[in-house]
């Protein structure tokens, strides 16, 4: 899609000439010579000496397919947090797992909920589901055309399956739903896709069932993105899944544990749970947690996951119930959108991370699901027992950073 | 928060013994050598090799107040894209923007779309405000009491900005609003920050007053974080603002640069973003975009921005007109937080992400929102060209991994 | 759930003696003699005379079941607008539709709509599902046993079914979804209930399945409602359906039409669309609509309906597209709770209304949402060409009141 | 906006003369007899028989203004429930209210609730704002201009409230807000108005400014209407108020008469509260409320209100707190949209029923807010307590209706 800019300048846009795109370089320039050709290209231009972004290890030829007109690499801290105890169904024992932050006290604060976890025994994890979904819409002459077309669906289901199944070893597609509205209709593909994230693969066997159907149905011609899927996106429909993983975790925490290592009652955290859910009924929030986006940041940045798909998975809902003066605490993420193969997980740094946690490569997936919602719980269950304590601000000055600008 | 991980162990948690925590280490461990003695712990705890971990340029020291437990650090493969041309009031010019990612083909839209931008003459920025919220609640004997502390609020307003303003040198409190809700006032400050994020700043300077006001109201006592601010969670009330910069762009692309550079006409656009908004609705998404998550996180990770603040500061709203057959283009960020000081931004490949956009320091974040903004337009278009023209897949095989893991 | 209140006072409540409840009177008071002794007693009470809400036609004994206390009708006007053409699958041919309201111009607004959508050769409806859920949550003793009792389901249903029909004979229970929260099971029950709404039916018929299932499975006990299916909440999940009936209807306008009747364009309609959309993003609102809540609570009321459920029946999403110089108009409203037995419909006017359109008794709800369709659509047609053509204002300054207070 | 549909046919639309239009009638027909001969035609027309729909006794000419093609009325049960004890700024006492509805069950329902706030010593009212907004947009230029415009405004508001008040004696522009989005600035006009709604009060005064700035700004042209004001809609931003009254009530429920009246613990009250809360965030659903929709809908149809209004005013937030064995509860009716002047407040058994509560004419919308609150909050307490109790559904096969159909 981006001929244009490398073609040659027209009459009509005399300006052209004036702009200094990045140099190409050849094959695009990944070995690192060209890269760093190419950084010293930048330096020129934006005046700036560029020593730390150029010291990196990766083999640079690693690079395509992740990343256009590399220059080097940023660094990004990466902490060890654990052990944190999982009781899964693909995930079995004690941990240890990287977090890569620039936040003060975070890795510290999840560290801590993780001690609580495995002082109380583990956390208990499943993964519930496991979807994928794309949703193209097709436009027709008319609303009875369109209906039409979306009752056809569930008939021609194994039809569209084996299109679909036809273009990846992969992927599978697992059902699709269809609905009129006006001239178009609106579908839904539910795919599982293994161990990747799987877009590419998604968006390949989708299309290949969306030309078919323009061939062999009333549909006039379609839309592959309708935008409908909440990708990246702050969507409501997250919360029944779509995007992934949807996985559980939950455990009990006896009064002792919360006393000593977390600081509060069960009572406690009964009502700042209470509290912050009416702060969530105020500022209109989709579902509930304390920050789960924090701790899922970090795991994806350090575990070459696309770090953008936390929009997305960061919708769930973390719930607590006092039993006696213990805490049952869960956490749900119904569209936890990660891979342990393709994407960024090829690179250096972030197979070691995975490897650090055994999830690297085929068949873990699963794995990595239950020790991520395991993960979160512990982070859910140690701000809320800091905010609830009063501990936060204590926490944040020992640990984080205290200068004034902060 | 952590004194109790360790305290020695007591009879009441008889596997506390059996807890094998990473080492602190002296001094939490921040020397080179320690990080590289936390490390080997780590490799054989997990029976791994993490070379490229280990593999970093960054001084130890310096990642003291950002990360606990470091073993190293991981590294993300930084691209650099544009130029894109901006007119802003902090910034005026044309920049090449860096963008740490990992996933294939993104860092090739955003500069197509930046080329067009550019040749189109520009995009035209505007900072409209710059507010960082914290929202405590005060519990009081009945809703009559929480009515009056409401009430008084207004009235105080001069004596709360002397306590909070007392706090930092760098933060203001511009304004405070408190409304009842059964026993409790829900109280919403609101503070401007300068050039960091500064949540440490607005917490402590929070505190100084939520514990005045217990002592010289009828409020009993105070809930420091009632979540209602939308920090790091998908909130509609962030569509409003108040985590950081509201910051505007808008470009007029020209029928020809729509033709040459993003292939479509300004009606398919159009089109396209009719199509897409009923998928945003059918969806119950907050706001509207395209990919602007995709954007954010990427420079994010560069510029050393706390990346879990891509969650509040993608929520937003996108908006095509057709103008004849040209095409105005904007978007909003209502919520973007960033800052050019504090956080991560000294770790040293952040500064020079941020110095190749001339944003490092004091008196740059206006600067950096608008470029900001300018690359979120570039990315909008970009994207909604490549499904408008039906070019998306090609280039993801052009430039992604074609792996059929992917 | 009352005895409570005619129970004799005991000491510790020594205020009761002072209630002066609303006289029971015999059987409860439903004949005219005894509604007329109950008024008396209000307006001696309340120092008022009554005599309007005195003046009704429905036998007393009717109100049995509908109201408790009762002490005569309030009337609301009548309007009778149409003719509308409907193309549907239950309803064919051209209606002419009671509303019942106070709210000036609004019959004409519907009206005029009607006509455009008549002039255009009708409006075409399909009913695209009927669904009415209810939402229990059942307690395990841990989230281990909560997924072992979620995943039971799928094999379950054929007994669950059978248990849930037996307790009807008019609604069937369709399926159950279950998904583990914590130590929580949270379903959903999804049944079809013919004419009506069926809300007691269902209830009755979802509780004898949660007694089975906490008699023969780990469950313990269970909530009936967990508020959860949306049923008169502003619910996103509604987008989806699952309160009632799933519902669109369709037009093609003829340029012709739009000038002469609604005095617009197709491009003016369609700008018009783009930027209320946009209004409805900024305010984080649900799906989309012009003013979908006042014709279908001007048709409650008229139909004995239950009004209150016009709060998840008004969201949906209303869609224009622009189709050379003609413009295709559609509205899709997915949780449509309508019923044409039962609840109010046997109320004289009610029926009278009813019958207008063709709609009394069994075998008639998927005609009367059709007709609902069609009628919601002409009302979203005249609005937006009110509000594009500017003549929204002299509409109402014409057929509204004027006094200087409304 | 209707003159084209009685004009002349014209050759273009041929089918034009077989539409039937409910006949205008002299002077569009509001005296009884034209009522009458109107019925007729439309009993002939739909072959139906109106006899209940033509008992009134409000006067046909009270109609105009209120409805067009008036056939007579229907008639809504009402019934009496209280007493209710409230203690307001504007209501003080005990209040008998009525309710329309057709929903067995419900009056008892609310009766319960205001015996167990009664006996509790009554419900604490407060008014904490009075706000109604109209949200226009104006198109400029470019995005430039659209910010010049914007940041205009606050200095130029004295003038706008001059122009605006000198279009109503009743209705005060309190507040102007504007922020652009592209080449469009979004304005929210926010109102005081009185004891009416008043939206054709706003809509003139509004539409006078709009008409200024277009005049005497940068300003090209507007759109009155944008949507973004939430009137009739499910939007999040209806949660901070702007469609009428933001009312709070609350009362602390002895465990005493929770046993007695209510037949729970506060702590059952608690937990019923916490389950349903995560019924409410499962389904993306906005605010918490049990049924307020229910009562709200009641009260607008006897009292007159513009029921569609519901739809906006039932969007809140519902609390509970234990203290000690007590139980403190709440209702937050954020934008609580009523009257008691203009819109159906005349009409004859709307102003019997606002007189029983002593609301009816000017000076009293304060006091028919807090009764309003009152009554939710006791709607929500018996509702809670019936399904903690387990008793909602032998309640519902007491008091309502048992035929199967329902």
């Amino acid at each position: 899609m981006t001929d244009a800019i490398d073609s040659p300048p027209t009459t009509e846009m005399p300006v052209r000439r004036a702009l200094a795109l990045v140099p190409r370089l050849t094959d695009q320039g990944y070995s690192d010579a060209l890269i760093a050709e190419r950084r010293r290209w930048v330096e020129e231009r934006t005046s700036t000496s560029l020593p730390h972004v150029g010291t990196y290890s990766l083999p640079g030829e690693s690079l395509r397919g992740n990343i256009e007109n590399p220059i080097g690499c940023c660094q990004i801290p990466v902490g060890v947090v654990g052990p944190i105890e999982v009781h899964g169904e693909h995930a079995e024992g004690r941990f240890y797992v990287p977090m890569a932050t620039t936040e003060g006290a975070l890795a510290r604060s999840y560290e801590r909920g993780m001690v609580a976890i495995t002082k109380s025994g583990g956390a208990t994890c499943r993964v519930l589901a496991d979807e994928n979904c794309l949703c193209p819409t097709f436009e027709c002459d008319d609303l009875a055309a369109a209906t039409v077309l979306a009752r056809s669906i569930p008939a021609l289901l194994p039809q569209l399956q084996a299109i679909a199944n036809a273009t990846t070893g992969h992927g599978r597609l697992q059902r699709v739903t269809a609905e009129p509205l006006g001239r178009r209709v609106h579908f839904r593909f539910g795919w599982t896709t293994g161990d990747a994230h799987g877009m590419n693969m998604i968006v390949k066997g989708t299309e290949a069932v969306c030309q078919w159907l323009v061939q062999n149905t009333v549909a006039k011609r379609y839309l592959l993105f309708s935008a409908a899927s909440g990708e990246k996106r702050p969507a409501g429909v997250l919360l029944q899944g779509g995007k992934g993983k949807s996985v559980v975790a939950g455990a009990l925490i006896p009064a002792a544990v919360l006393r000593s290592v977390l600081h509060v009652t069960a009572a406690e955290m009964l009502e700042l749970w209470q509290q912050t859910v009416v702060g969530h009924l105020r500022s209109a929030s989709l579902g509930y947690n304390g920050h789960i986006a924090n701790g899922l940041t970090a795991l994806f940045i350090a575990c070459g996951q696309d770090v953008a798909n936390v929009v997305n998975s960061a919708i769930g809902i973390s719930t607590l119930e006092v039993v006696g003066d213990d805490l049952y605490a869960s956490v749900h993420l119904p569209s936890l959108t990660i891979g342990t193969v393709g994407g960024g997980t090829n690179l250096a740094t972030a197979r070691e991370c995975l490897s650090m946690i055994g999830c690297v490569g085929s068949g873990k997936v699963g794995k990595f699901a239950e020790i991520t919602a395991a993960m979160m719980l512990a982070g859910e269950l140690s701000i809320a027992a800091a905010i609830a304590s009063g501990e936060f601000v204590a926490a944040h000055e020992a640990y984080g950073r205290n200068r004034p600008e902060d």
